[in-house]
């Protein structure tokens, strides 16, 4: 099997848990975040940066990588690892969601999704075999089934069709999928009806997947709606699989998902902040590029022991970033990822020492503006 | 004596010399590269990363830093040093070639240049004794005298009377120059009027500052004018002190420089075309944007051990550069970068070994495209 995974330990409270993903680029511990590199790199950072601060596992796009530079030359270059240079863990998602979030640009069949790129216009199709196809020439560790995600909100009767239909594209990406290298993972939909997240993951797990991926969350539904459809979802999965929330990706949704017994997550979020002047930290949001920090000569984040927060201080990454200068946004960058592997880490040392409803209260009790 | 500069070796043949330059900040052998951080960064790349390739001095720009931040704030962050983290060399230029280049948004009188700032309109003024000021507050280790940079092509009689007026500021900055741990250098202008070169030089090494820098040239005029009046000025120039040609930085016109005996060298070229996509090698330079480097999986330079050339392929960066992404221009950068200081610790090694003439023979041999 490409990639297994090991419970090495059970929250007695709630549904967290620790455990070890075995790939075949390496083992790595879980729960854990995994930053996103949608065209085959994580924004601003190099390899070496991300492996430098714990990194393990990245999330690459499909959709993106095989409009360009296509498929086949990154196997030519030997695959997204050898392309990137990057010899740990990778995830590609199936593509679905961008080529379904591209509304008039595309049209749907049972068949798949006929679509045209955002670049040039020109015409496409991806179905559940060619995205298998695309996604064993870019030879990541972990591929996922292509789905749809169902948008929020959406009336019952397209959550259930659609749903369904994600379950036979995963069945078609299965007999697709060829590469014993590679671990195809299965997609749960459902939307936000109980009974059909229930159906869904019945019959994914009856085509035994070696993971489950959590999709159609954090899709604009409110948090607690999120954590309602967590709540109801995960305990149905297998124990001894590996569980992904899609698409999540800040401290508050990152311990409730943790809490239910989510064990890996990826999300665009704190790279994306990083670039607009934003720098995570334990007690929320902080906004480096007001006004307030011109003169502030501390480090973003006082409690962090980042390349940033070790050598510059918010006074000059408030200058970087108002003079839109690259190292502004590496260095914020740097910290939010940073930041959010070493709170990954904190939280599974929780787990280990069997305090993690303890960790997460006092995480409640520092963190504002979720 | 803040900075002091040590002849270590004369070429038998042509004007090339090597020393070391005693700065506060450490002492660095010449002829040196200086990188360019206009705004207190060096485009792209950390502190870290310079030195790691070995950068000795880099350049920052008084016009930009007293706009935004402001000198104060800088000063206050602990000079340019502190403010952005990094204990090497810092030269400042002076804001003259700056504020001149405004065209209608300055005006100049014998006080100094009022303009208006590029960033927000406001009204800011500098003279000799302001640029001054604000360059102790920054705090290089080389500061700059207030100057004109006589425009290319100049009528005789405003190149005669701007270079007379650079004199004038030369002594006024000296005056107003107060801080015994940096250096403050002279500028030589002339234009391309040789008897004005003569006449600068004597007028500034009369004042007898600790190095000199020979300004207006690389403004636009052919190479071999600048080669003719480097050629007839910098002899002239006292062989004890160092000598700076100012925003030169291709490396034909490098090899040419050091041949007629400059020390030091600095320019936005190789960070610029780096971000354009344009790899410098010894043969010339490499387009890797173009479409022939699509499935290229050979390093920019196949001579190079650069960070980028180790690791990553043409095909990817080219990827990298087409999808807009950070990390493309940053592998230019460290390229280009190292390339060019590599390319001047070769050029330091011939003049060491008195092989000069031949190694820049073999360097034309090679080149194209100048
Ligand atoms: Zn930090
Ligand atoms: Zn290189």
């Amino acid at each position: 099997m490409a990639v297994s995974f090991e419970l090495i330990k059970q929250c007695s409270k709630t549904g967290a848990r620790a455990g070890k993903l075995y790939t075949p680029h390496g083992v790595f511990e879980t729960p854990i975040f995994m930053p996103v590199g949608t065209q085959a790199t994580v924004k601003a950072m190099t390899p070496d940066e991300l492996k430098a601060m714990g990194a393990g596992i990245i999330l690459s796009n499909t959709y993106h990588l095989f409009l360009r530079p296509g498929h086949e030359l990154v196997a030519e270059a030997g695959g997204l690892h050898g392309f990137m240079h990057w010899d740990r863990g990778i995830l590609t998602d199936s593509g679905g969601f961008q080529v379904f979030s591209l509304g008039s640009l595309r049209k749907i069949s049972e068949e798949g999704v006929a679509f045209r790129s955002h670049i040039d216009g020109s015409k496409q199709f991806l179905s559940p075999e060619k995205a298998t196809e695309v996604q064993m020439a870019l030879g990541a560790d972990i591929i996922m089934a292509f789905d749809e995600c169902v948008p929020y909100p959406a009336e019952y009767d397209y959550a259930r069709q659609s749903t369904e239909r994600t379950t036979r594209w995963a069945e078609r990406c299965k007999r697709a999928h060829a590469r014993k290298d590679q671990a195809l993972f299965g997609i749960i939909q459902g939307g936000m009806y109980k009974e059909l997240r229930t159906a869904s993951v019945r019959d994914l797990v009856s085509l035994d997947f070696p993971g489950y991926a959590i999709g159609g969350l954090s899709v604009g539904e409110p948090k607690p709606l999120m954590y309602e459809m967590l709540e109801h979802t995960v305990p149905q999965l297998p124990a001894r699989k590996p569980r992904y929330l899609m698409g999540v990706g800040t401290p508050d949704c990152l311990v409730e998902g943790v809490m239910y017994g989510i064990d890996m997550f990826d999300c665009v979020f704190p790279t994306r902040v990083a670039r607009n002047g934003t720098a995570m930290t334990a007690s929320g949001r902080l906004v480096v590029k007001n006004a307030e920090f011109a003169r502030d000569f501390r480090p973003l984040d006082m409690d962090c022991d980042c390349y940033t927060c070790r050598n510059f201080s918010r006074a000059y990454i408030r200058h970087l970033l108002k003079s839109e200068e690259i190292l502004g946004l590496r260095l914020t960058t740097i910290h939010n990822l940073h930041f959010l592997l070493r709170f990954m880490g904190k939280m599974r040392q929780a787990i280990m020492e069997d305090r993690f409803p303890a960790f997460r209260q006092e995480f409640w009790d520092k963190y504002q503006g979720h």
